[in-house]
Order: C-alpha cells, then structure tokens, then sequence
C-alpha cells in the first residue's frame, strides 16, 4: 500500500504527455458511440473532444501510442531482437496495423477466434500462442492457415501435433508450429527431454511444418524492481533456452524462439538465440505496469506512457470526501491498483461495484460537481478493453477514429 | 477460506437441479456461436448438447431459471410485495419478457444505454435507477420515454430535476421520476430533510411527475447469515422508510416504495410501505450469493438454484494436481470466491489470468485429460455476463435457443 501510493505520487506528479490532461468542464454534448460512428461515415468528426463522450468511454491517445511504438522500435533496435505484439491487448485491427508498420514482424493471438478477426481484417502475420486442442478449433485454425499464408500456431501434446497434422491434410495446407514450452505449469510442454522429442514428432509429421518454438513466463512480467525481475526472469527461463539450444543441436528448425512481454522486453534478449518479443500493454500501459518499475527508476516503469484511458463523470457529491462516478467494474474490472484519477494524486478509486466508481479523498485538486468529468488510467489494459466495443483514437484532446474493437469477448 | 470451502462443499454435495450435470466426454463438435445462431435460424438447434458447444460459453438452464421465477413469484406473494428486476444482471430482453411474464411489474436498469436497448425490444415498464445527470443522457431518457410510456426515472438533486423538467417540455413529455433516496454514501440524495424537499420540488416541477421513492442498499445484499442481513438491512433502511413517510403525510405521491435486492428480497416487505424488490440475481445465482446463507441455512443461500453456468475444456494436464482450462478473467471476472467446478468439491479454481483458469487440486472425482470439459458455477453473474455476446438457452442439456444479450457493454 505504501509503495503504491509512493509510485502512484510519483508518477502523477511526474507525468508529463497527453493523458495529463487537466480538468475540463462538462460538456454540453455527450456524444454516444453510434452518433460518432456516424460523424465519422460521413466525415464531420472535426472538433470533437473527448472530454464531449458520452461515459465511460474508452480512449487512446495517439501521440502517446506512436510515441510508445517509437520506443519499443528503437529500444528493441539496439538489442537486436524483434517485437511480436500480443493482440489479446487491444484486440484492435488498426492498433495491429500501426504495430507491424513500426516494425514488429507479426502479431500474436491468445485465442483462435481472436487469429479470425485479425486474419479477417487481413493481417497475414500471425502467431496463436495458445494450442488448439479441440476438433473445432483445429479445423478453423486450419480455416485461418488457408487465408493468413504466415499463420504459426503452438503445439503441446504429440496427440495435438497429430491431430493437427491430420487437420492440416484435410485442408489441404502444411501447418507452420511452433512447440510450447512451459515456464511454470500453466500452458506448454514441460522444458528438456518431452519438449525435444515433440519438436522431433512435429518436425517427422507430413503436414506440419516446425518453425521454431515459445516459451512465455506470465509470472516474471510483473515483479517488482528490475533487477530482481531480470534475475529471475533469466534463471526460469533457462530451461527454456536449454530446450531451444538441444532443438538446435537436433537439427531441428529454430527460426523462431520468441518469449516474454512488457515487463521483459529489455532482458529477454540477454537469452541467447531469442528472436522477439511478445509485448502487448507497452501500447497502452496501465496502473498495474507502472508500478513494477524500470533498470532506470525502481518506483516507476516509465518506459512507456500510459496512452489507454477511461473518460468518466460524476454523478454524486453529496457526501463529504467522496465522489461516485458512472465507471464501476464493468468499465474498469477489478483488477489491483484500482484506477489512477489523471491530475489527482490524493483520490483513492474503488472500482469495487459493477455500476459505480467510488472514490475517497482528503484533498482535491478543485471542487467537483456533478456532471464533472474525469480521467482514469485503466487498472489492467487487456480486460478493460474487453468491456467495451469501441476505443475512441484522440490527438490532442481531440477525437480522431472510432476504432471498432473487433475481437472483443473473443474467448474462445 | 474456511467457510468458502465449507459452503461450497456442502453446496456441491447437496447441489439437485439442472446444473448438477455429470461429467460428459469432449464432442467431436465445438460449435460457435455464429454457428449456432445459423442454426437457429434454420429450425436445425435440435440435439445440440451444452457440452458441444465452443467454449468458453455461457449457458442458462431453463428448468433452472423457470423454477427460480416461479420461486420469487410463489414467495412475494405471500409477503404481498411484487418484484421488478434489475436487468443489468442478465442484459437480455427474453429474459426480461419471461419475468414479466411470471409476474413482475418491470424491470430495472442502471444505464440509460440499457433502458434504450430494453425500450427498443418493446419493453415499456423501465425503472431506470440512476440518475442522469448529463444532458445528452437526459435527452436520451426522453427518448425511451417517448417510446416507452411507462419510463420511470431516478431523480437526486433539484438542479438535476430542473434539467430533467425542461427536458421533458421539450421533448413534448411529462416525465415520471422517483426520488433516488440513498443508503450509505453512493448514489441518491440523503434522506430526510433534503430528499422531502426534492419531492416536492418534483411534484411542483411543470413537465415531471413524481411517482414515489427507490433506496437501494448495495452494502447489504451480501452480508452473511440472514439474521445479521435482516437487522442490518432494515436498520440501514429506516432513514429511508420515515422519508417515505414524511413524503406521504405531505401528500405527496408514493404509488412506488421500491428497494431491496436478491439478498434482502425476503426481508424488504418487513418495512413498511415498500412496493416492490428490485431483484437481480436470483434468476442465475452464483457463488457470491450461495455463501450469503439463508433463513433455513446459515451457510447455504439454497432459495435461488444456479443457472447460469460456463462450458470451459482443460488445455493443459502436464502438472501433478493442476489442470489449466480457457476459461480466465476475461471469460469469468475476477469476482471472489471463485469460481465452483460442478461435480467437483476439491477442486480450487483461479481465474485471475486473463485468458485461463487455473485448478489446483489434491482430488478429483477422475483423471482430466486435455480436451474434456467442465461446467463452472460463475462468481458473480453481472460482470460475467457483460463478457459474452451471447447466452445460450439450455434445457436438460440441449441448446433450444441463442439469446444475444443485446444490452452487453451498454456501461454508459
């Protein structure tokens, strides 16, 4: 709690960019989601803010997003690796679109319904990170090979790879797979001997074809300090590389032998024969990223700007020290830090109720009336964008797109 | 933790009703909802079985939640108060139309998004409990009334009911408002003094009619044991039963005294002159509301059986006592506890990863094996309902309908 406070102080006092915005009054609009996709057929989006959103509203800024790709460019440039971008974040085909024209060498996905929007919306260069273990899923991840020629998809069970294969003949393609290899127990195949004898099994299968291989630790992007979360990164991550290096000496295909995420993106490149990295909330940051700190200040992870935000407004301050808003948990989720309100740094915000954002506070800013409107950065980015159909794209205060987020609630 | 786990297996054990499926074989199928809606629009759902369906899917048992309307029914009238459902629980218009049908004098809803949708599926008895407070959403909530004759609207401030006034004038509508009178700190206007001065402030404004009260009491709902719930919630709510009060020996209109939720639905007719529990839960259920006991169980709220579920299938079996499924926070909420595995009293599930679930367990009934399913009791049937574009209608396991739930991420 201490260092929460701590770094969340720091960083809203520190805050330069375009989502420190101040205050600005409530407007006499409010415009809906629908009235904007509207103006924006017709081409009359010109002078819309997004303090004018009806809310809550999800926004992104786009100076602090290409800003964002900018760093992860250069940065990932010295190190020599490339970035993958997980999808599952933003969900978003034209986030997608600008990811891979700064520079990153595909997109991932989580989930095979996920791989059929963006394959839809005609991104090619895609890598589902999630094994399809089910007869459906296999045949259209098989459906998204025939269409996305670059489609890579992971592997982690000799029944699945046979499976695939199968489905593969059927459809009459070779399937691109890279093996998954577990650091800790959720997803993949155990690291060393049954993760070598799979890649054998999929590189001897007739319509497979080996690429290489993943290996994603979950656990090691969030932990606090960089130098405590480079060291253990590295050491989980050893397997791994072990793997990778007997997958070599095989003979096998290593083209690809892509891991880690946001929190990780400037060390996994010290793993030898790494090729790129799987960052997903560096586009937009979050409460949750901010807090883990950077190799240049242990409070604050500062490499990247928070450019996601909710837009919310007050509807009641009766009560002394106390705000509600419109944005509960369906807005916001409830993920741990709670929102940070933008330009407050004493409001603690409980997103704790479905319908309603409660925030407690000794001292503010200004006096707030209902109606006013606030600013939030989000919790968590990838569920909070989960909640919503629509990211509206802002520069400058000003809306730019309505942006449908195309594979929301695509789960499966 | 203790209790958690008490409740829950004594749940799971005694657990009859719809939900308390055994374990069924993964199907060679994994149909998707786009697939499904197809299929019903040809007439062709029939022998399409819940366990068939692509997962992670959300299901409602329809003997289940028929049996929960009837219960409500059954039991209101014995207390002589009548239900009006919150419809932010399940955002899905035929289940709006089956409570009305079964009795209920409306329905709820928290947004005037979803009084829109709701309006637009020709539902015309809509109590929206919060107020509006900006003008764009007041226009709109003269919209709904223009379409919806019977729209009742929350009121909290004067200023508010002013705006409200004039907006109706010029939509060429008499509005009819209720006075939010608030329990804790959230939303409404404080009881007593101000909330009777805001009532006749309404009943004086030209183009609004004043039609009583509402005074929800979130805190309460979920207080454990009913005994302790009951003095609470009718402690808390006397502010609001002498505001009624006074409301009425000023001769003021109070036709509508509505208040109370699932937990306090066999309580809220104990204070007098309430008209109607605005009911949410009880047509799902979920884990949330089964801990909060009941005034036959102190450990088991057994009054309301669960019906709402979701399909997930295990991804991964490598680990010794772990089993990963699709299912995680993005398909199930980060609500505690948990999520409850039907069949299953040892198993501990975690869905704080975004896009799987975590079990841990030291038992199981059987051996998992990747590709099997399992049919999950959600942790809190709101937000969880919020994640899907679709529930499916489910009796005796076989699908008869898809429901879109059409007010989905209508948060605004």
């Amino acid at each position: 709690m201490h260092n929460h406070t701590m770094s969340r102080r720091h960083f809203l006092s520190a805050a330069g960019g375009g989502t420190a915005s101040a205050w600005i009054p409530s407007s006499p609009r409010g415009y809906t989601a629908a009235e904007l996709r509207q103006r924006e057929a017709d081409g009359n989006l010109a002078g819309v803010s997004k303090w004018d959103l009806d809310t809550p509203a999800l926004c992104v800024d786009l100076d602090v997003l290409e800003q964002n790709l900018a760093t992860m460019k250069a940065r990932l440039a010295v190190t020599k690796i490339a970035s993958r971008p997980h999808a599952k974040t933003h969900k978003c085909p034209p986030i997608a679109k600008l990811q891979l024209a700064s520079g990153s060498i595909g997109i991932c996905t989580a989930k095979v319904s996920e791989a059929e929007v963006f394959a839809a919306h005609g991104i090619d260069r895609i890598l589902m990170t999630t094994a399809n273990v089910t007869p459906g899923k296999i045949r259209r991840a098989m459906q998204v090979k025939q269409k996305a020629a670059q489609f890579v998809q992971a592997v982690d069970h000799p029944q699945n790879a046979r499976a695939l294969s199968d489905a593969a003949k059927q459809a009459g393609v070779t399937a691109d797979v890279v093996i998954d290899v577990a650091v800790g127990t959720r997803t993949g195949v155990p690291a060393g001997e049954r993760a070598l004898g799979l890649a054998k099994l999929v590189d001897t299968l007739p319509n497979l074809r080996l690429r290489g291989m993943i290996s994603y630790d979950g656990g090691a992007q969030h932990i606090k300090g960089f130098a405590e979360r480079q060291a253990q990164a590295l050491e989980r991550f050893q397997p791994s590389v072990e793997t990778f290096e007997q997958m070599k000496r095989a003979g096998l295909n290593t083209d690809i032998f892509s891991c880690g995420g946001t929190g990780t993106y400037n060390i996994m490149h010290k793993a030898p024969g790494v090729t790129d990295v799987q960052v997903g909330s560096y586009v937009f940051m979050d409460c949750q990223y901010i807090e883990i700190g950077s190799d240049e200040d242990d409070e604050v992870f500062g490499d990247f700007t928070p450019s996601l935000t909710v837009m919310t407004t007050v509807l009641n301050s009766y009560f002394s020290g106390s705000l509600t808003t419109d944005a509960g948990a369906k807005a916001l989720t409830l993920n741990k830090p709670g929102p940070w309100v933008i330009g407050e740094k004493g409001f603690a915000y409980n997103a704790g109720s479905d319908e309603f954002g409660v925030i407690r506070y000794d001292a503010a800013s200004r006096e707030y009336a209902v109606g006013d409107k606030l600013e939030l950065i989000v919790p968590h980015c990838d569920p909070v964008v989960n909640e919503y159909d629509q990211i509206f794209a802002v520069r400058k205060d000003k809306v730019e797109a309505v942006w449908p987020i195309a594979a929301r609630g695509r789960s499966q």
